[in-house]
C-alpha cells in the first residue's frame, strides 16, 4: 500500500521492497478503473521510471550508499519544469513554447534525493482558481463522494486525487492562495505550504510572484515533513512529534469561520472538542483586521497585478487558447495601477506586523482550511456562484499567503463523512517547528 | 587524464567516459610506483567506489536523469564521518571510539551529487599544525621537488598530494588556520577556503568551533566552484569569470610580507607584474593592526580554548597515543581563562569591522599564500625551529580565518620552480564572487 514515505523507505532499505514493485504499484492505481488516471495525471513517465527504478533497485543489490529515501515514486504538478519537456501549466496557451533547457530546482532537488517522479498531475489552468476544475483536460471527481461529483479542490487538483488514491505517496504542489491546502482539505490528504521563501520556484511557471510557494500533499504529517526538507535542500529529514500537553493554539474566529457550513462547523467544533480533551490550551484569537482583506485586494491584490504582468502578452497573442474564465480572470489586472500595487505591500507589512504581535503566545493558530464542504460540479454550472464559491474556498488559505506564514492542513472529518480540513498557521520562518507541532497533534485531529 | 571536473562530467555525458574508468585510473595513479599512495590515503574503498562507478554508468547507459557530475571520483580528509566506520583524524587516539552513525553532512551532499568517494586522506594529527606531518602514518613527500623530501604542508596533507599526483580531480579539506591553503601553495593546486557558515561541518572532527571550514583542494578554480555549491547544498553550478580589465585588487603588505623568502618573493611580484599588465589594478593597502595578531592570540586564541575543550578527556585518559608534539600544543590550551577567551572575540569584531571598511572598494585583496616554500622535512628535526617554521606558514593564511573572509590560494610559480601560491581574500559571506574573480585571473596569475 502506497502511504507512508519513511515507512516504505525503511523496507526498501531492509530489502524487503523493490522500487520497481512500488512504481508498478503507482502505475497500477493510475490505470485501476474508475480512477480517471488521465484526467490526475496529464504526463506519465513509464519508461524513464522504470529505469529509475530498477537502476535504484540495482544500487541498493550492489551496496551504493543511496539517499534514504531513494526510490519513492512521487508526482509533481504540471507546472515543473522538466528538462527536454514543455512546460503546459494545465493550458493549451504554451503548446508553442519551447521545451524547458532544464529541471525546475524542487525537480533536481527530487532526483538528488533518489525520488522517482512518475508523472504530472492536473491542475487548475495556470493554477488560477481554487475550485480545481480545468476546461482542457476534464476535472477529476473528487474521491470523497462516491456519489455525486464534487470538485477535488484547486489548483493542485490532480495532485490531491493522485495521493487519495494512493497512486503515489506525495505529489507536489504550488500554493498562491490555497492551491496545496484547499484540494488537501476536499479529498482529505495533508497539505503544506511552507513560508514562501523557503522554497525555490526557478522553473515553475509562476502565477503570482509574490506568493507562490512550492509544497507537498502526502498522507501524513511526517511525510510532509520529508518532503519539506527535500524540496528545500535537505536530506529528507522527518520532524521530531511535538509533546502535545500544554500546546497552546490561538482559535481565529470571525472572517475565518462566519460562513461556515454545517458540515465543517461540525467536524471542526469536534476536533477542538478532542484537543480540549487531551490538554491542549484553546485560547480564542480576535484578528478583526483579517476581515479588512478583501477591501485591501479589491482591486486585485498581488495576484491579480502579478498574473496580468507574466500573461500580458500572452492575452494577446494566444487568447482563444485560454478557457475564457480563466482568462477573464487574468483580463482584470489590466487596470491595476503600480501605486494600488504599492498600497497593497504596504497594508501587507502592517497586518503582518500586528499578527506576528498576536501570534507570539501560541505554538500555532487554528482554524477550518475551507469554510465549506467540496462544492458539486452542478453547482459550478452557474458563473456568478462559481466566482462566489471560489473566493469563499479561498478565504482562509488566503490569509496565510498574505501574512506568509507556514501553514498545514489535516483533515479532521469523521471516516465516511464528506472530508473537512482543519489549518494551523505557524511563524514566518520557522517551518520545521509548525511541522513538528502538527506532527504532535496528528492523531488526535484525525480523530484516530 | 583526471583534471577538470567539468570537462570529465561532459565526456561521462556524451557516452565518451565512464565512472569505472575514471575510478580504475584513479586508482592505478595511487598504486603507481614512487606515488607513496598508502601516505597519501589512510583509507581506500576499492569494491564501494567500483560498485558505485558501475551503478553510475549503468544509469547513464539506462538513461536515467543524473546529478552533472555524477561518477567523479573524490577523495575525502580523515576527519569526517562515513557511517560504520570509526573517524580517526589522522590519529590513533580515538582508535576505540564507535563508528560514526551517519555520514557527516559534506559527504551526504557528495554522494547525493554523484561523486564516487575513493578514499579517505592523510592529514596532520588532529589538524593540528600546517607543515603535514604525521608521525603515526608517515608523511608523503611534496610531490614539487623530488630530489630533497620537503613537506606538502597541512594539515590536508594527503588531500593536496592527491589532487597534485592527479589520483582524483579533487579532495576535500577543511581550514582552521591554513589547512586547505597551505599544502594547496606547497603542492601546487589550487585550495580554497570558504566564509565559515557556508559549508556544514556536522560530521567533521572539530579543531575549533569558532574557525572551522570545510573546503576543497582541486585544479581549477572552475573545479573549487562546482566543489563550493555540492559542499553548500547546490547541484555543482560554476561560476562565470569576472572579466579582468579594470578588476580593483588591494595589494596587502607588511605583517604578511616581511618575511618572504627570495623564491615567493620572486615568483610573487612577477604575478603582480602580469596582473599589472592585464589592466588589473592593484593598489597597496596598508593594514598595520594584522600586526597585532600574534598578540591578540598570544594566550592561545580560538584554536587554543577550542582544540583543548574537545580533547581534554582524551588528553587525560589517552595520552600516550598522541604525538608528543601535538599533544603539548593542545595542552596549552589548559590554561586560558574564560575572560582571555571572551576577549579574543571582541578584538575579533573590531579588526573585522575595520577591516571590512578598508576592504569596500576592492574587488579582492592579495597576499602570498605562504611567506616561504615547504621547508625540507630535514630541517624539522629541530622542535624549536619546526615550531617557529609552522607558525610563519600559518600566519598569512590565518589572517582570513580570523576575519572570516573567503579565501583562494592559486599557484603562481614558473614551471619546474618550488610551488608559491598567491592568495585572494573576498569579502565575508560573497564566495561565490570571489571564486567568480579568482576564476578571472586564473590564467594570469599562473602565468599561462
Amino acid at each position: 500500500m502506497i502511504q507512508n514515505i519513511t515507512d516504505l523507505s525503511r523496507k526498501m532499505r531492509n530489502g524487503k521492497l523493490r522500487s520497481r514493485d512500488l512504481i508498478e504499484e503507482s502505475f497500477a492505481s493510475i490505470d485501476a478503473d474508475g480512477a480517471e488516471g488521465a484526467k490526475v495525471f496529464l504526463s506519465i513517465y513509464t519508461d524513464a521510471a522504470r529505469a529509475q527504478a530498477d537502476w535504484v533497485d540495482s544500487g541498493r543489490q550492489a551496496g551504493v550508499s543511496l539517499p534514504p529515501h531513494a526510490g519513492i515514486p512521487i508526482a509533481i504538478k504540471d507546472l515543473f519544469d522538466v528538462q527536454g519537456e514543455v512546460t503546459r501549466a494545465g493550458s493549451r496557451v504554451l503548446d508553442e513554447h519551447g521545451p524547458a533547457n532544464q529541471d525546475a530546482d524542487i525537480v533536481m532537488n527530487l532526483r538528488r534525493a533518489g525520488f522517482v517522479i512518475v508523472g504530472k498531475n492536473n491542475m487548475t489552468e495556470f493554477a488560477y482558481s481554487g475550485l480545481g476544475v480545468n476546461a482542457h483536460f476534464g476535472t477529476p471527481a473528487n474521491p470523497g463522494d462516491s456519489q455525486t461529483p464534487r470538485v477535488p479542490g484547486g489548483s493542485s487538483s490532480g495532485a490531491a486525487v493522485a495521493v487519495k488514491r494512493q497512486m503515489v505517496p506525495a505529489a507536489i504542489g504550488t500554493d498562491t492562495g490555497g492551491s496545496c491546502r484547499i484540494p488537501a482539505a476536499f479529498c482529505g490528504t495533508i497539505g503544506f505550504k511552507p513560508t514562501s521563501t523557503r522554497v525555490s520556484n526557478r522553473g515553475a511557471i509562476p502565477l503570482s510572484q509574490t506568493l507562490d510557494c512550492v509544497g507537498p500533499l502526502t498522507t501524513s504529517v511526517s511525510c510532509a515533513a520529508v518532503l519539506d526538507s527535500v524540496l528545500s535542500g535537505g536530506h529528507g529529514d522527518d520532524v521530531e512529534s511535538f509533546p502535545e500537553g500544554g500546546l497552546r493554539l490561538g482559535v481565529l474566529d470571525g472572517y475565518v469561520t462566519e460562513e461556515m457550513d454545517e458540515v465543517v462547523a461540525g467536524a471542526y467544533q469536534d476536533a477542538l472538542t478532542r484537543l480540549s480533551r487531551r490538554g491542549v490550551r484553546l485560547t480564542p484569537l480576535e484578528l478583526p483586521q483579517l476581515a479588512r482583506l478583501p477591501a485591501i485586494n479589491s482591486k486585485g491584490g498581488f495576484v491579480g497585478a502579478d498574473a496580468y504582468a507574466w500573461h500580458k502578452d500572452l492575452l494577446e497573442t494566444r487568447a482563444d487558447f485560454y478557457d475564457p474564465w480563466v482568462r477573464d480572470r487574468f483580463g482584470a489586472g489590466k487596470s491595476q495601477t503600480a501605486a494600488d500595487y504599492i498600497a497593497v505591500g504596504r497594508e501587507r507589512k502592517h497586518l503582518q506586523a500586528l499578527v506576528d504581535a498576536k501570534q507570539e503566545p501560541f505554538d500555532a493558530l487554528i482554524l477550518p482550511t475551507v469554510q465549506i464542504v467540496p462544492p458539486t460540479l452542478n453547482e459550478l454550472k452557474d458563473q456568478d456562484h462559481a466566482n462566489a464559491v471560489n473566493l469563499l474556498c479561498l478565504r482562509n488559505t488566503a490569509v496565510g499567503n498574505f501574512l506568509d506564514l507556514p501553514a498545514i492542513s489535516i483533515p479532521c472529518h469523521a471516516e465516511g463523512s464528506l472530508p473537512v480540513g482543519l489549518m494551523l498557521f505557524g511563524v514566518r520562518g520557522h517551518d520545521r517547528r509548525l511541522l513538528s507541532v502538527a506532527r504532535g497533534l496528528e492523531q488526535v485531529i484525525r480523530g484516530r
